[in-house]
């Protein structure tokens, strides 16, 4: 079977994934003569940075996730299929999907990334991911779970371990997901569980490194930390965590926490695809790029965002994963692509760092810019800002931004709902829904 | 075990299920001596009049969903747990739960309806029932799936049996169901999916009786029945389904109708508890009650709302299944629990009945009061003001009105999305999500 699409006589782009570099390289191949084709797992774009929102009941999911259609619902040279990539065999130039075989002139491997457990096989069993709408909302019901299994015990000791809190990994998605779990605490949890005694809830946030935040600037780091310890999270950086049975959480300081849940948010890795030879992934599993986001002994096969590394004596690992290098990234190869089409010269990728931004709370906020450092209530704006701008969609944007003033006046969480109950049961398998 | 719930000099009053019914009840015991302990499946409350739009992309599920923990932030004598009622001992007071056994003084079954299938088994298997809010994202998944699959086909016989769609009953929820439908098909699948004929797209509305919504007046039967024909929806009337193996449909009047989805919405029966005598019970599952909602043979067990059949000479099915009937009911009931406590003789129930009122598309409604009749543009603006105002939470008001006025003014819908794929495996095994 393939996948049937009808044939073109302009040259063909295939794009694998509908995330922040795939849209943008699509968007810009619009009135271009190329057919593009896009495929992904799911038929959404997802705004990964609020994620953690969605999982500790301050957003709706529909909110941060858009059609991927509606974006393209009027570039003519553009179709999508909800489709999964197998391997791809570059002699024929064909993409092998679940839906059968696609034939591509070029091909752009925009497939993001997936946590990433280094190998420790309990972590990926026991722990909790956040990189998908579904993983977040199976976390926001197990948030919720938790309290509810809470009442159903005497004993102070197994409330506690169902009101503990893991977090590994402090980077923005650690420290934003610990910031919010605590303005549960601080302003939501007590009103709803006047029965528990709140105060006894741990939040812990595991960070290996001596600093949270360590991509940004000491000072981002240093005032995070404090508006994390104001707020009652155990900042435990300097420390790692050796496993987790569902239990017991083993850190290599020696420390062990009796917890019922570990996010887990250490670390990604890049979603690689068989097919091409694998010497042209580096650790992390990204594909080595050129600076004009070519696989390594590839003319026509390219990757872009978190699963590319543009290894350059500047940057000895690559740009960091996050959402604006796929976006300049994809900008910047759809013209590539086009210059390739007419046979000219393509031109080397540069990227232009606007900063690094992290939330900790209400008023509390970290920015980083090369030209000036701030943090507190402005940074907290800036941050919002921002966010709001870059979702996809008016209607998105206006109903987080009612979720947000709402919010903010009310101190509440509005969807701390438990849908879907979240069950484990065992590490070997696998999850069960209610239907 | 026992739910471990602290003992109170005050009398207990124990309420099953926190639908409209349960929660005016409590929300009336509020300062009143008597301990009000109410137990519910989910940890939130259901706007179910709004589910259709869920299940056709139009409003998001946490805009019709409501924490119940929230709604009693501020009561202090109401004390809720996450728990199924599994049986009732009347003889020792005790309910038994999956948590464990609990006490009552008074116990009130506010259970709601199900989905009856009449005994179809295989429509039981095969058909979509759409009474929770999963079962309604389940069915949001399945119609946007049907569009990505008919595209994998070349032959217009298998696209259209994709694109075919079968709602059975002509209640409100049918005759909401197929005009939203409708309104996808005439402003939003042209554009999302123009590789396909979306005029192939069939609409079927089968219901049994001679009219579609046959509770409301005449007048508004006409009516509706022509809004759904000017919108393009086949009116079935007069005929009924008596089979659907997954792929086809056979109606009473010979007609076969290829279609890979069948919505149901024929009819409810009551929820009912293990343990009473079971003579009380009537048809539709419904327990019989007297004027006091208590139910026959028993002075502290209740029933309220749709699962209460108060059957006196002019109703001789008791009152219809309808949220106004157990909002009264609840609060009611309310009063006498306060006077049985205190030896006052009870008062019999009431029902002020306001009207009823379908939406069948923009500026497309019908209302019936005792006073006067309408339909059209005005009946629409009444409809929406009428439930906005019913929703609960200030935050869902806000969040359902700015997604109504903005898919108004956009001829959209915003939330057209996959987030867990829905896949039947066999009629037997059950069901599938995406992790």
């Amino acid at each position: 079977m393939s996948v049937d699409i009808p044939d073109s006589t302009f040259s063909r782009v295939v794009i694998i994934g509908g995330g922040f570099g795939g849209i943008q390289l699509a968007k810009k191949l619009k009135y271009k003569e190329v057919q593009v084709i896009m495929i992904d797992r799911h038929n959404y774009h997802t705004f990964q940075p609020l994620l953690y929102q969605v999982a500790t009941g301050g957003l709706e999911p529909d909110s941060i996730a858009y059609p991927l259609r509606k974006i393209f619902m009027f570039q003519k040279n553009f179709i999508f299929r909800v489709a999964e990539a197998i391997s791809i065999d570059p002699e024929k130039k064909i993409l092998h999907t679940n839906l059968g075989t696609l034939g591509y002139d070029y091909l752009v491997i925009a497939t993001g990334s997936d946590s990433n457990y280094f190998g420790l096989k309990d972590l990926e069993n026991n722990g909790m991911p956040m990189k998908t709408i579904p993983e977040a909302l199976n976390l926001r019901s197990v948030v919720l779970q938790n309290f509810e299994k809470a009442l159903q015990h005497d004993s102070i000791a197994e409330q506690e371990a169902w009101m503990n809190f893991v977090v590994v990994g402090g980077g923005p998605t650690g420290v934003e997901t610990t910031g919010s779990l605590a303005e549960l605490k601080n302003h939501v949890l007590p009103h709803d569980y006047p029965e528990l005694d709140i105060r006894r809830m741990q939040i812990n946030l595991v960070e290996s490194s001596s600093r949270v935040l360590n991509s940004m600037s000491e000072q981002a780091s240093i005032k995070s930390e404090q508006f994390l310890k104001e707020m009652g999270v155990n900042v435990r950086t300097n420390d790692r965590v050796l496993s987790y049975d569902g239990e017991k959480v083993t850190l290599a300081s020696g420390k062990i926490l009796e917890s019922k849940i570990v996010i887990w948010s250490a670390g990604v890795k890049g979603v690689t695809i068989e097919g091409l030879n694998n010497t042209q992934i580096v650790p992390g599993n990204r594909y080595k790029v050129n600076v004009f986001n070519q696989i390594e002994g590839y003319t026509d096969i390219f990757a872009i965002g978190d699963v590319a590394a543009m290894i350059t004596e500047d940057l000895p690992k690559g740009h960091p994963g996050v959402a604006p290098v796929a976006i300049q990234q994809g900008r910047h190869l759809a013209k590539n692509i086009i210059n390739l089409v007419n046979d000219i010269p393509m031109e080397a990728f540069n990227y232009f760092d606007k900063g690094a931004m992290a939330t900790v709370g209400r008023n509390k906020a970290v920015v980083d810019m090369s030209f000036i450092r701030f943090q507190g209530f402005f940074a907290w704006f800036v941050w919002m800002f921002v966010h709001l701008m870059t979702l996809v969609g008016f209607r998105n944007r206006l109903v987080v931004f009612v979720n947000w003033v709402w919010s903010y006046f009310s101190y509440d969480r509005g969807t701390r709902l438990i849908i879907r109950p979240y069950e484990k049961k065992s590490s070997e398998e696998g999850y069960k829904f209610e239907e």
